[in-house]
Order: structure tokens, then C-alpha cells, then sequence
């Protein structure tokens, strides 16, 4: 019973929904426990420790026992983000991942007749959305220096989702062109994926996250996850912010899904993440710290960096072309990822980590001579 | 920012599959503690202490530490419940609560030109889910004593789907009779809702759970939950068991629609439950003793109740109509089930609880003369 059991697939019984997926594949998740995994863009800091607190606490309290479902609707933790972000709690919506929310987004406002506009290069799980949803996609292509112009997206759409800062990039888009997409598009729904967010460094002060303008235009939408500024990958939550009428698309979509998406230790574990404000700061502007030396440093030996505001980068090596240079870190312990992807299949997305791990990492580049 | 804001709720911008929903409405979750709650089925014994310890140790190892990933594919659970019921891992899928495995389940296999075959009184998230994924459904009504005929389901169709032990009902239909409809129909998957399975009381030592013919039909899919019978509604886990061929389907989708369901602590906590099977049968043999009891004094107090093989019953007050005496038990902080439907509506589902909830509720049955 301990090996796979050899089978010959048989779709005889499967639905031609089933038959003609592209499933979405992620990141490796190695169990080797020395390795530097730099490949799946994970916060290298822990959670706040009042995560762990609260869910501990949740553990041995009796009225909050895992044998009750939870609360449907995560109403205790929507508050906590309405307050944290200064919204309503009707502006809120939560599920498993930002991955289950996304899901629920193409169902509730892509699967129409007009086509979603995307970057050509953006986070993969996109097409795969559209495929499992049957929306035609249409991949707008990023500039030369793999910037998004919104003039290219001036054509009838159901909407437009775009990951800010952008994956794998890191190159973030202004507050000022997502509003210029909202109001040259009032008849679509304009998505905002910032997974990254909480690692762009505002200039001047300003803010960088389209939270800020959720009041201004009633079809934008925004999208979170704890999984990476957060450090809370391993407990599946992510979030939606947008007006009442698009959450509660959302909430309906979720509701003819699957009712209880978040378990008790995800809602107890996520709103003491919420409430741990000066730690999550921190953690915030330690990755940015090391992400700007991480750059420095790459720089230095000759890679080609991208302006990244997000807790990754995009690198191009000088000498030897990125899959043998991934291939030859991986031989060493440490994993980054690399997309065989036309336009990009040149660069290495490297996830920042420690200081200790980025020294790693650099010396076995410099040794490589990469 | 505490009370939630009024709108006016504006569809404009959702796509028709959002705006044509009509999501399931889950069973009351009030957060009182005082109440004695016998309408959502929960388990009243508490999970296995196991599972708590398996949860601390996952928060506290390092390596296993929050910030990363789960793993995608929940391999240690699946290979635990396969060592449980003797099955390869290939033949078993897990998913965040058998709600979200069920809906994967429709898009897997019911999404297809033939209707799907289901009683007309069950599980009442099944027409969402068809409603969801714009499948036919067919409705087969139950016989006059709520029992399943499988001759009535003799007709083309994608699928057939049974919750066994039915609900609200509580009726179980024999394995003889599964077989039978995986044998007439080789070409539908025919999907047996094992939610409340754990609770049937085998007669004469013989098995009652279809898992035990899944290697005999290649179409046939058994799910079941760790929300019932392992006291884990909290942790959102459930299971599919079947050919490898149909379990490629269910990860696909999954993989299509959210890669990583299931967290870290879900994993961890699911995967200590499945260990401690000593803890798992007293448990479930101590809420069947308590059914059995729970049966016999309502049956006392003039009450027609269904034979019931789940941890809920399903009883016709003799004096009153049904509504009435929830209504009635509810304002003395006792809720139950009431289901506002043809041929149901002058019953009520009652979980089963502990002696002392039961006693409370056989209680005020009588002060009320129901």
C-alpha cells in the first residue's frame, strides 16, 4: 500500500470539462529540509508570533472546539480587515488562498461574452482560470521593458486583471493608470491581483495599494493573500476588496461552491495576523531592505535586474543561459524558479530570502561565475 | 465602520451564472454559547486529543512552519487514509470539506449532455451544485416510506448521486443495491455521499461502506467528510475514494480551480484523526447508543421517527406541525432542523447529542406535549 498503484488513465467517464483542463502547476515544494528554496516567492521571516497564539487558543477553547463548522462568512475576520483597511465589512470578502478567490472572480464576472484582457506575461494561473471557466482571454503584450501601458487595453472586455506588482516581473503599475483603466472601462470589472503589494516601497509617502481607490470606482477589485507579506502560505487565506454589489458576487459564487471555505484555525490564525500591525511592518521593510541589497548585489555580478517591488526578482544572467544556471544552483541546494516561456525563458525568478540565504545564493552565482 | 453598510445592490457588472445562482444556505451557525444546538449535525464529543497535539507540533516545527506551503497534493493524509481503508493513495482525493470535493465532483463528471439522477429529497447542496455547473439534474422521487428504489433510476443519464445514509432521512440503502446501479449503469458515475456512513450499525458484522466495492466498479466514487464521525467540521477536510482514474479527474479540476486546499494544520490535524482509530469507533459507537436512545424516547412521546442509521433523526411530532415546535424548542435555546418542502415539512432533523442535550430536548418535547 505504500507505492502508487500503476493505473492506465481512463477518461471514459470524465466530462469534456475534465478532458480539456490545463491544470495550473505550482512552484516545487521539496520536503528536503537543507535546501534554500528560493522558488516559491514564501516570506523567509515567520508569522507574527500571535498567530500561533490565537490559534492555539482556538485549539482549547471549548465553544470554539473543532467539532462546530465555522463561521461561514468569516465575520470576525472581515471586521478585522474592514478596520485594518478602513472599509465596510460589506467591502470584505475572504477565502481559501487568493487562489479560490480568484476562481470565484472569473466565475462571477469574466464568464461573459467579451473577452478578459491580461498581460501576456503575468501570474500563469490566469489562462488556467479562463480555461476551466470557458472565458476567452486576450493576452495583451507587456511592453519591451516589460512595463503595462493601459492605452493597449482600450477594447471591449468584461474585464481586466492585472497582478500589481506584476508576476514574475516585479514591476509595479501607479495608482494613477488603475484609475485610468477603471473609468475607460466602466462596463468591466477591473481586477487588481496585489499579492505582492505590501512589499512596494511608496515614493514620497504615497499610497501604492488600488485599496485606496475601491471607493472611487465601483468596478475595481482587489485582491490579497496572507500567503506572502503575511507569512501565512502554509494557512490558506486571501481576500477581495472591492463595493458591496461585487462582494456579494463573490459571496453567492462562494456559497454555490462550497459554504465554509475557512476553517477555524485559518480565521483565529489570519485575524491575529491582521491585528499585529508593527510586526507585519516590519517583516515588510525587512524584505524590502533585502531585496534592495539582493539587487545591489546581483547587479554587481552582471545579471540583468528588473525594478521589482515585490519580495521576489526578475534576473537575467550575464554568461549561460538561465535554465543551466537554474539547473546548477539546484545542484547545489538551492531552488529558484524558471519558466520555459517565450520572452522570459532568459531570466531567473528568485525569491528573496534571508540575509544568510541571498549570501548563499550569491556566492554559488559568483562561484558559477553566472 | 463596525455596522455594515447599507447598498443597493447592483448586478450590473455579474456575469449571468452569478446573477442565475441560487447558493445553499447552510444550517444555522448562532454564537451563543448557551444553546443546545442539534441542527447541523455536528458531533457532540470532541475531535481525538490526538489531533490537537498533531496541530501544536505542526505550529511549533520550524520546518513545518506556516510560512510555506502546504503540500498541494496532501500526500501523508492520503496515504494515511489509504493505509486506513486498505486502498493505494491514488484511489483516494481530499478537498477542503466533502462541499468543496462534491463540487468537483459535478464539474468532473455530471457535466454532460445526460442528466444527472438524484432523489428528490437529500442533500439540499446537490441542485446548487447543478444549478453551479448547468447540469441537468433529474429528480427521483423517494418511495411513500422514504425509501430508495434503484429500479426507479433506470434511465440514461451522466451519474447518479445518493447520500448514504440519505439525509434528512437517515435511511440507508444496502450495498446490494449500490452494486446493482454501478452494474446498470457502466457508463455513469454513480457518486455515494458517505457523510454519515460511520454511524450505520452494520448488521451481523458486515460492511456497510460502498468503499469497500470500489475496486469492483470503476464507476463508482465514494466521498466522505471528517466533519460527522471524527468531530472536525471546524478543520474542513473531506475525502473521495475510487479508481485512480476518476481521482485524476477530481485533481485535475482541483488543480484547475484552487492548487492548495488544504493547510498546513488541516493536514496535520485530519491526518492525527485517521491514526487513532480506537478513539474514532468509540465515538461513533457511543453516538449510534445514543441514536438508538434518542429514537426510542421520541418514538415514546408519539413521534414517527425514520429509522435512522446517521448521528441525526428524522421525527413527525404527533401533536403540532413541525415548524411550530422548532420554533417552540427555539425559544427555549434548542434549535433543530426544519425543512420547508413538499413531503418533508412536517418533520424535524434533529442531531443527536449528548445525554444530557437529548434529555434537555426530551425535556421540553414534553413540557411542550409536540
Amino acid at each position: 500500500m505504500t507505492n502508487p498503484m500503476e493505473f492506465k488513465l481512463d477518461t471514459r467517464l470524465w466530462s469534456n470539462k475534465a478532458r480539456n483542463l490545463n491544470p495550473y502547476v505550482p512552484g516545487e515544494q521539496p520536503k528536503h529540509d537543507n535546501l534554500c528554496k528560493l522558488n516559491t516567492n514564501e516570506n523567509p521571516f515567520p508569522p507574527s508570533a500571535k498567530v500561533a497564539e490565537a490559534i492555539s487558543a482556538a485549539l482549547a477553547d471549548q465553544a470554539q472546539a473543532l467539532r462546530l463548522y465555522p463561521a461561514p462568512e468569516s465575520d470576525d475576520l472581515r471586521q478585522a480587515l474592514a478596520n485594518a483597511y478602513q472599509l465596510d465589512i460589506n467591502q470584505v470578502f475572504v477565502g481559501n488562498g487568493s487562489d479560490e478567490v480568484l476562481a470565484l472572480v472569473f466565475a462571477s464576472f469574466f464568464m461573459k461574452e467579451r473577452p478578459l484582457l491580461a498581460p501576456d506575461i503575468s501570474y500563469s494561473f490566469y489562462p488556467v482560470y479562463a480555461d476551466t471557466f470557458g472565458v476567452e482571454l486576450v493576452n495583451i503584450p507587456l511592453r519591451e521593458d516589460f512595463s503595462i501601458e493601459t492605452n493597449d487595453y482600450r477594447q471591449p472586455c468584461s474585464g481586466i486583471i492585472i497582478a500589481n506588482p506584476n508576476a514574475p516581473t516585479g514591476i509595479i503599475l501607479s495608482l494613477d493608470a488603475i484609475s485610468k483603466l477603471a473609468n475607460e472601462h466602466p462596463n468591466a470589472v477591473i481586477v487588481i491581483d496585489e499579492a505582492y503589494i505590501d512589499f512596494a516601497k511608496p515614493e514620497s509617502g504615497e499610497a501604492v495599494s488600488a485599496v485606496s481607490l475601491i471607493n472611487e470606482h465601483d468596478n475595481l477589485l482587489v485582491t490579497q493573500t496572507f500567503s506572502k507579506s503575511r507569512s501565512l502560505a502554509g494557512l490558506r487565506v486571501g481576500m477581495a476588496f472591492g463595493n458591496p454589489s461585487l462582494i456579494e458576487a463573490l459571496t453567492r459564487m462562494k456559497n454555490s461552491f462550497n459554504s465554509y471555505p475557512l476553517d477555524r484555525l485559518a480565521q483565529a490564525g489570519a485575524l491575529a495576523s491582521v491585528q499585529d500591525t508593527a510586526y507585519f511592518k516590519q517583516v515588510c521593510e525587512q524584505v524590502i531592505e533585502l531585496r534592495e541589497q539582493l539587487i545591489e548585489q546581483l547587479t554587481s555580478l552582471g545579471f540583468d535586474v528588473l525594478p521589482s517591488q515585490a519580495n521576489f526578482v526578475f534576473a537575467r544572467p550575464a554568461q549561460g543561459n538561465a535554465s543551466e544556471v537554474a539547473q546548477q544552483l539546484r545542484e547545489q541546494g538551492i531552488i529558484v524558479r524558471y519558466f520555459s516561456q517565450p520572452r522570459i525563458d532568459e531570466y531567473l525568478r528568485i525569491t528573496v530570502g534571508t540575509a544568510e540565504q541571498n549570501q548563499r545564493l550569491i556566492t554559488a552565482l559568483t562561484e558559477l561565475g553566472a
